[in-house]
């Protein structure tokens, strides 16, 4: 992320309109566009010869992308940010050089004609969720190990108990076991390891060579774990017998990281809970920050109750929101909050940050980072 | 710590007794000798001519020290591990080579003939507890950060209400001035930096060169800042100018784990908090592992009714334990716990591999590491 400097060093391309020689980037977001204006600043700086056109869709996730976006704006568009809009089909937008998702993913748009019937490339935002979801993570993991909720029941009484705080075992030498060795279990391999934990990998396909290892897509800078060289030991498969090879390792926290597909649903269910509780005497602690659907909820609870594993922390559940009655509040040792660890005020600016990095890789003639392949569907 | 392998390595000395030439270390401690039995184990396989006599001290507090040891066995000692207990007088250890205290200062045994009347080296537990106290200052600023007890109370009302998550500043891109960078602040320095944010370092003495850089105490394997490498500038001095100098630097995460002398007494106080203030429209928040007396505890809670502060997360109060009719439990943002962040399990075990490397070094004839200077006192 130079800045240029000096002149733009990019052909001029003319739009066809009165515009003249300039670029347009439209911008149809639903978050104010203060907060993220230090990237685009940057974008500015960087891209003299770019002019960002901001239109703020609606916030409230009913109306979002309904908003009215007019033609002559879209038009003229070389590059499109969007969370939800899209313009209604490809032949509308002649300049468009590719569009930038600000989600992670792209199901929602899946079955949109600039999707099914364009080939115009589609960019996500996919790795600017890493640091604020492993630090919802590490931050569990020490609720738990540190007693922290003992210790805030305490101050609410105004109570000074020393013995409330005995007894926690420090991450020194704990093993860590990620399971979904993406961006976010990259970022938390990173602080685990800073901690003094021992961290262990598990993927879907084998990486055996340095390259296999590496992190291809947008990493948040000085974050994450570029390389993958961070694990002591790498895991795959998606059959029931890799994964038991994985979980055998004593594994004091576990990650699950890994998307929701039809392999991975229910992955962790009875029979992995009684792995964990046989290879770890002291329990496996357990953080889900990936889909409800990973786990078999009904089995997790009996884990809970039968102390098969020390207790988990779910920022996802199945279903959400997750009904008042459901059984799961009332297991023991559970932390739930309500999917929620993704949220970051940087969010919208990170995302702008993978926005600059595409337009520096279109200008260079690199491929695109976080492009999607359309037949694999993400 | 390379275990010796086949026999002795070390000329054999005799203890004048029928225990011919074995060497004895004498162990007085509270713990059960569960708890160090990995560390012991290592002891006894590195250091074959060593036999270990462990005595269990008394666990409470008022009665530690006070355990009846025979006299038998203390006047053939030639090491000593002990938090509290003291043979009475110098002349009958005359084989003693050194004491590793398990303690990380020396303050309750100054007063001993021990201290005062003899030269046996005097080594502490200095440098075991950054683990467990870092983990501590993470967790707060986490628990502040992702906002963790609106979301641990919407649990206990089983309400899923996510915009209770919202709003969260992330460690990217955040600083951490660490306020005495000692083994704790080595350590959240390197727990901060893995989480992305921006470390820079106080010391009362100046470090500018690399050799005074160094953190030259007890190390846990793979955790701190052994070289000193992390921060990204380095500030000193105990006068207030320099301070401030230093607290101006926009500081996000404000560590106070500084040691409490005449200097650092009140060393942040209604000055200090305005400049905070003036330099972080954010709100520093602060956490104070040391004790409490560093903070003027009245111009505190004006700092955080006023919000010239973001919060504070305390270990460590004035005085402790703190009464409950105090008015800092009623200050707004402030986190209380009743010092207990150095509490880990693995202590015993730790102070143990303090205990090894020093035996490593006694054998080879290096420098012990913690060594007290008895002059000045730590």
């Amino acid at each position: 992320m130079v800045a240029m400097g000096g002149g733009p060093e990019t052909p001029q391309r003319s739009t066809g309109d009165g515009e003249g020689s300039r670029d347009l980037l439209l911008a149809v977001l639903p978050w104010p566009e203060s907060e993220p204006q230090h990237t685009i600043a940057k974008i500015k700086e960087d891209f003299p010869n770019l002019d960002v056109h901001y239109v703020q869709d609606y916030l409230n996730k009913a109306d979002r992308g309904k908003t009215n976006v007019p033609e002559e704006l879209y038009k003229r568009a070389k590059y499109l940010a969007t969370l939800s809009w899209l313009p209604p089909t490809p032949d509308v937008v002649p300049d468009l050089k590719f569009i930038q998702f600000f989600s992670a993913g792209s199901n929602h748009v899946a079955n949109h004609p600039i999707y099914t019937d364009s080939k115009i490339p589609l960019t996500t935002a996919s790795g600017i969720h890493g640091p604020q979801i492993a630090e919802w993570v590490i931050m569990m993991d020490l609720v738990h190990s540190h007693k922290y909720i003992d210790l805030y029941e305490d101050q609410k009484k105004k109570e000074w108990s020393q013995p409330r705080g005995f007894g926690v075992r420090d991450a020194v030498g704990k093993t860590v076991g990620v399971l979904g060795y993406g961006s976010i279990g990259r970022q938390v391999a990173r602080v685990a390891k800073a901690m003094g934990s021992n961290v262990i990998a598990f993927t879907a396909s084998p990486r055996r060579t340095p390259e296999s290892k590496k992190d291809n897509g947008f990493i948040v800078p000085g974050t994450g774990d570029p390389d993958g060289s961070i694990p002591s030991a790498w895991y795959s498969g998606l059959d029931k017998e890799s994964l038991h090879e994985f979980l055998k390792q004593r594994v004091d926290l576990l990650v699950l990281s890994v998307p929701l597909t039809k392999e991975t649903t229910h992955f962790i269910a009875a029979d992995e809970f009684a792995i964990l509780e046989e290879s770890n005497p002291h329990g496996t602690f357990i953080a889900n920050i990936s889909r409800g659907g990973i786990i078999n909820q009904p089995d997790l609870i009996k884990a809970l109750e039968t102390k098969q594993i020390r207790g988990a922390a779910l920022d996802v559940t199945d279903p959400e929101p997750l009904p008042k009655d459901d059984p799961l509040w009332d297991a023991p040792n559970v932390l739930i909050t309500p999917h929620i660890s993704g949220s970051s005020v940087a969010y919208a600016d990170r995302a702008f940050q993978v926005l600059h990095e595409n337009l520096r890789r279109d200008r260079d003639g690199v491929p695109l980072c976080n492009l999607i392949d359309r037949k694999r569907g993400y």
